[in-house]
């Protein structure tokens, strides 16, 4: 059960907690808590097993392909967290005896998991356990855990299984081979282990220290090796009031790490080895508390102090969900490596593979681009090494250019879309999976996001190196995607899945047929501004892109390119062909579900295609990126149209409603929007995050609260700010980097303050007005 | 906790019984109630899930290798075991609520395994609950199931998931790409799965039947398919007194099932699919009782009809251990695919990977051979069919003829021993395993288990066939292994592991020598025969065996062998040529235990190699093959030596000594003895089993029974019989095959009767005295 308050003092709206443990809703706070760094990811499981755990440990960028009909994904690196613990020869686990004062809880501020209860055994001992862990954001290779345990009633023996387990599976699915495993010492575990396919070396080492009342235990502990297994055990025996503490201390390291070897030519499996280890023992020296403080400092230093988000609403939560965004934002994020994307169930479950899609760009970018730009070209770059993929997959498909995977993992992987899914309940096949093939406005997507990137940062640098060819290489493609349409005599773009993957295989649906106008259009216009200013580059260009032949192309095709307007009679715009004239049904049974996906229980995916019935939104989410070009009758027309037949299905679905709401001036609206999408993954549903965190959920809290509530956007290359605060707040204030230097913007009801570090004068724009100033400024402004 | 007097009226001392549920012992009953056919092995785990379960499904034969670095092993099929079952939404487990009456059993004389409790829910609903489950005899495809809920005091709804699982691993390693699944008509569940090296194709399909009392439920189940699974949920309401039942059939086959395909050329797999799923209808259609029946008289007219084992012993448990050890001697052998081993852990467990050992020859082989001769046929082809793999293994070592592996899968695969064991407690690696490239003497074992097939069935076609080149072949190795000694003018056999796996790397292991000078004079005789009755196999077999030139060295060499012979101050026999001087310890802390191995937490294999401690029956095992060579009196002295040093670490020790005892009159010695093996896995220790049962142990009850108190041997081609009945005993009767016709005998006290179904006369030796007869003869003696 979820409780929002339990943080006190200076962690007052800090720490979000599950006060009643269940056996049955494990995967809960396994994901929402789950620890990392960008580097890895540490689901949140319990010490001691339970047969519904997930336990996983990933690390970013380590793909590997289990065999030729799987597609590559994360693999779960060997567990450390398992803890087997007998007391007086009776298994430890909550689900025997009786617990009291339970609480597992995440501190958000200090990114501490800690959990404690006091616990009686069967045999009625009683014995207070407290449980501690971190994974450092200060030196990203390391894992701590800390647990006591204190004998409170009577003398109790307690004995301790600790080690390595490398038997973990991705769902039965084994990435590596069984490697070697090693106690040096008697104390420094190490395994070694090597993907099957992608060959990359991993190696996880741990070491305890164990104390009772503070005093060493010496003794030295039993060493077991099995397959793919190997740990220590040992023993202790407490008095009552005795404690006893052990300390574990975890480094992983892998031949893919960008801070050890710049390339596989100068890597050797002996250095990881000695590097890995040299880590370990020195953090073993320091200890737990020490190398958790340094974790702390760096939170603070790195996320806390640089975003100053803050907020002042009438429900404490609101604030809690922004830190827990950001929070998040910040574990899932493989900031240290430019080769490596986002998750879209993050580093925190085996969901989606660890694999990319326009969830990043469309929904988690817009806060890097605004809060942290470094790490927004680092994104950005991730994706402009998948070029080399995405000209691949064009070049499989027939196409010019780049043609961007649906789902992407190492950059070179190309398409990495699993092609079966869940079960088709006429067939009793399992459904083919189409997006891989034909869901294809991601492509745009990107090239969208270099756009905001370039037009926000002003980075001219990662434009000139990387920005223009990611932008005429995705216009390419879309140049030869283009299908005449004699009848017509425009450009269709045929056979598509669009933002709604409820509608497969439809012709010109809207969003993607507009963004691939855009992406064209951006390129001309890159096009004629560097002939004046920058020829060199497009010189540079010319060779592999054939720039000009596709300039001309571009000219011819892009105002023949069918742009579905709204319908006369109702304003409302063709999600595709043929959405308007299929079948509508009552969906009431439908919408609002707990539970995603309902409507397959009842009908399969050939027979939804045949409804007006909409997964996520799909013309909203064209309004938000391209908001200049409809007025706001026209959206209002479609929200109310389209609105009541979207089953908000997918996470990224919400918050794009809350901050279409918001604009259009349904306030309470949008805070209701705004809430259910901030319960996604934080709210006191157990079950919704089973598989991993919403990771695209988790920026939309960002986005609603400040392109939504903040009305922060880039427009036309100048950044307005329409603020509308719910009525439940009373302040908003945070820090965006506009033009490379911070504006601090602090929000209320009827002011907006900004304060900004520029050297020279800013403009923005304000409900319509211009402003322009150096230093501060407050403005005032009426909802 | 065993209980083993649970079978009333016909079952009388034929039921095992577990008693007590306790989720810490789950691997005994799982091992040793563990239900089979040759085809294949279903470890009998619990329907609903425990954290330390160990659910298996191995068929014979389809061996596969995870990777380049782990060796073949037999992988583990998808579960169809596994219910999970809620009442009234909560988990059922016997870890939560309050179990009453529960009893978990195997009826050795059905082979139907049965739980039975009432289980009080933590909400206070009662329930009785009743599983079944076989694996049929009769169609060796066929798994049935069938569970009876019954609600006793509330209304309770019950959810039951059930379907194939094929997340299963060997301990992390994945044998199977995912495959296909699928549902038929929203019934048949499929699943096709292949092995990931071997490419076996393996389907497994499954149905359900569920009822009310009595009455069809005919809601249609959800359908689920995740990752590599695939199940039905169905629900039920119960009021009280009502009664669910869900039966389950499953039908497993694979690309190897020699019924259906003499070899890949004729085989699809749409053909697989087909017979499968058509076995399954059928099976369906009919219904557990109705299979079962079939099975069950399958048991009694091939196995408790065939073999008329019994004994009277004042302590039934005797006649259980008997009856359990031919029920595990059935279950365990492929007896339907002469490409197929014994396993040395059956078909129960992960332990030795399905791998074949001498046990088979040394410790099972004579079972079949007196009990039934097909089976040991069979068996001996699987080994001729080894020849491949045991030339290969020659040739990379170096040699001539035919050196068998160590460890055997399938019989190409040649050598398949791991490479790495266990933890060294010293150096904290991996430690070594040795026995693939120098435990040499299976290669004799296996020409001693042709001679003794033979000599005992007079079966000349597989000679002809088979059996010739396989002695020729085995003595052509041993020629090319020993090597010369010029100091002493010998020929030696360094650089062996005997028997006693205790130490590694010694110089002429006796039992080692004198097998192999066994192996040679064997060939030689057979030569020498051969050239007087029918010089066509010599032609035959000269080319690829060049027999002439093989010949004379067999001869040339054959004296000069250096056979370890009895000290004149005390006949002892030196194990090797440096044990009787290292250094004897007190090995007190290390005898009888429970768990074998103890010494490994004091010494590292190093260390123990160089005491005088012996891991098992070496030179004992010696005086039972080579009986005739030794006389009683050295016999007597060496089991007094060694067996005080004899760790009896390995299953395949006990039941030697108890014969052994037997033999030199120590009765009581040899019951105590017969009894400890006899409990390795039935007796009440509930740890022994958990990696599978121990085969070679199981023949080594029926070993200790018909060699042992029955004394029944073949000698010099001749058959003996010495009874020697425990005091404890009053009878024992059994039917044993002579030269192709059964013998059927019966023993008391003090007199022999013997029914012979043979046309002519029958001779055999009783103490030292000759007696032919045809019929009926009865031979009074004195023990």
């Amino acid at each position: 059960m979820m409780n929002y308050d339990l943080g006190k003092g200076e962690y007052e709206n800090w720490v979000v907690s599950d006060v009643g443990f269940s056996p049955d809703t494990l995967g809960k706070s396994e994901s929402i808590m789950y620890l990392g760094n960008g580097y890895m990811g540490l689901r949140s499981s319990m010490e001691e097993p339970y047969l519904e755990e997930t336990r996983n440990l990933f690390i970013a960028g380590t793909f590997n392909k289990f065999d030729e009909y799987e597609v590559t994904e994360l693999p779960n690196i060997a567990d450390v967290t398992r803890l087997d613990i007998r007391v007086d020869g009776e298994r430890f686990s909550l689900e025997f005896g009786e617990t009291k004062e339970y609480v597992k809880q995440l501190n958000l501020k200090t990114a501490e998991l800690s959990r404690s209860f006091i616990w009686t055994s069967p045999k009625g001992k009683q014995l207070r356990f407290q449980f501690r862990r971190f994974v450092s954001l200060e030196n990203l290779h390391l894992i701590g855990k800390k647990i006591e345990i204190e004998a409170l009633t009577d003398p109790v023996s307690i004995v301790i299984d600790s080690g390595v387990n490398a038997q973990v599976t991705n769902s039965g699915s084994q990435h590596f081979h069984e490697g070697e495993k090693r106690i040096f010492d008697k104390k420094f575990i190490q395994s070694i282990q090597t993907t099957i396919q992608s060959k990359i070396d991993v190696v996880v080492n741990t070491a305890h220290k164990l104390t009772v009342n503070g005093n060493e235990v010496k003794n030295n502990p039993l060493m077991v090796m099995e397959r793919r297994k190997v740990w220590l055990q040992f023993e202790a025996e407490l008095q009552p009031n005795d404690c006893l503490s052990l300390e574990k201390l975890t480094t992983v390291h892998t031949s893919r790490d960008k801070d050890l070897f710049v390339s596989r030519d100068n890597y050797s499996l002996e250095s990881l080895r000695e590097v890995s280890l040299a880590n370990l023992k020195a953090a073993h020296a320091r200890g737990y508390e020490f190398e958790f403080l340094d974790s702390k400092a760096a939170w603070e230093e790195k996320v806390w102090g640089k975003y100053n988000l803050t907020l002042n609403s009438e429900d404490s939560y609101d604030l809690l969900a922004l830190r827990f965004a950001l929070y998040h934002l910040t574990v899932m994020t493989p900031a240290h490596d430019e080769r490596m994307g986002i998750a879209a169930k993050a580093l925190s479950g085996e969901g989606y593979k660890g694999h990319s899609f326009w969830d990043t760009e469309v929904f988690i970018l817009p806060f890097f681009i605004y809060s942290n730009p470094e790490v927004a070209k680092s994104l950005l770059k991730y994706r402009y090494h998948g070029l080399v993929g995405a000209r691949q997959k064009a070049l499989e498909n027939g196409y010019e250019g780049a043609m961007y995977p649906w789902e992407a993992a190492w950059p070179t992987d190309g398409e990495v879309t699993p092609i079966w899914g869940s079960v088709d309940i006429v067939t009793g096949e399992q459904t083919k999976i189409w997006s891989g093939f034909i869901e294809q406005h991601i492509t745009a997507d990107i090239a969208y996001a270099v756009w905001q990137y370039y037009k926000i940062s002003h980075d001219q640098d990662f434009m000139d190196n990387y920005g223009y060819e990611m932008i005429f290489d995705t216009a390419r493609f879309w140049a030869s995607r283009l299908e005449w349409n004699d009848d017509k005599q425009e450009y269709h773009i045929n056979n598509v899945i669009g933002p709604d993957e409820y509608k497969e295989h439809v012709d010109n649906n809207a969003f993607t047929n507009h963004m691939a106008h855009f992406n064209i259009q951006l390129a001309i216009n890159y096009y004629d501004e560097l002939k004046e200013t920058n020829p060199d580059i497009l010189e540079s260009l010319q060779g592999r892109l054939n720039l000009a032949d596709s300039y001309l192309l571009w000219k011819d095709k892009l105002d023949k390119i069918y742009l579905p307007q709204p319908r006369e009679k109702d304003l409302v715009i063709p999600q595709d062909d043929t959405y308007l004239n299929k079948k509508i049904i009552n969906l009431e049974k439908y919408k609002n579900q707990t539970k995603v996906g309902s409507m397959f229980l009842d009908y399969n995916l050939e027979q939804v295609n045949e409804i007006q019935v909409t997964k996520q939104a799909d013309i909203m989410i064209l309004f938000l990126l391209l908001e200049n070009k409809f007025s706001q009758e026209v959206k209002q027309a479609n929200f109310n149209y389209y609105e009541p037949k979207t089953l908000h299905d997918s996470s990224l679905s919400l918050s794009t409603h809350a901050i279409l709401a918001n604009d259009l001036g349904h306030t309470d609206m949008a805070y209701s929007l705004f809430r259910r999408a901030a319960e996604i993954d934080l709210g006191p549903a157990m079950h919704t995050s089973d598989a991993g965190v919403h990771a695209a959920s988790i920026g939309g809290i960002w986005k609603s609260t400040v392109y939504g509530f903040g009305g922060v956007r880039m427009l036309d290359g100048k950044l307005r700010i329409n603020p509308r605060l719910p009525k439940h707040w009373t302040e908003l204030n945070f820090t965006i980097y506009w033009q490379g230097s911070p504006l601090h913007v602090d929000i209320n009801k009827d002011s907006l303050k900004i304060k900004s570090e520029h050297a020279s004068a800013v403009e923005i724009e304000v409900f319509g007005k211009s402003y322009t100033f150096t230093g501060e400024t407050e403005i005032a402004y009426r909802q």
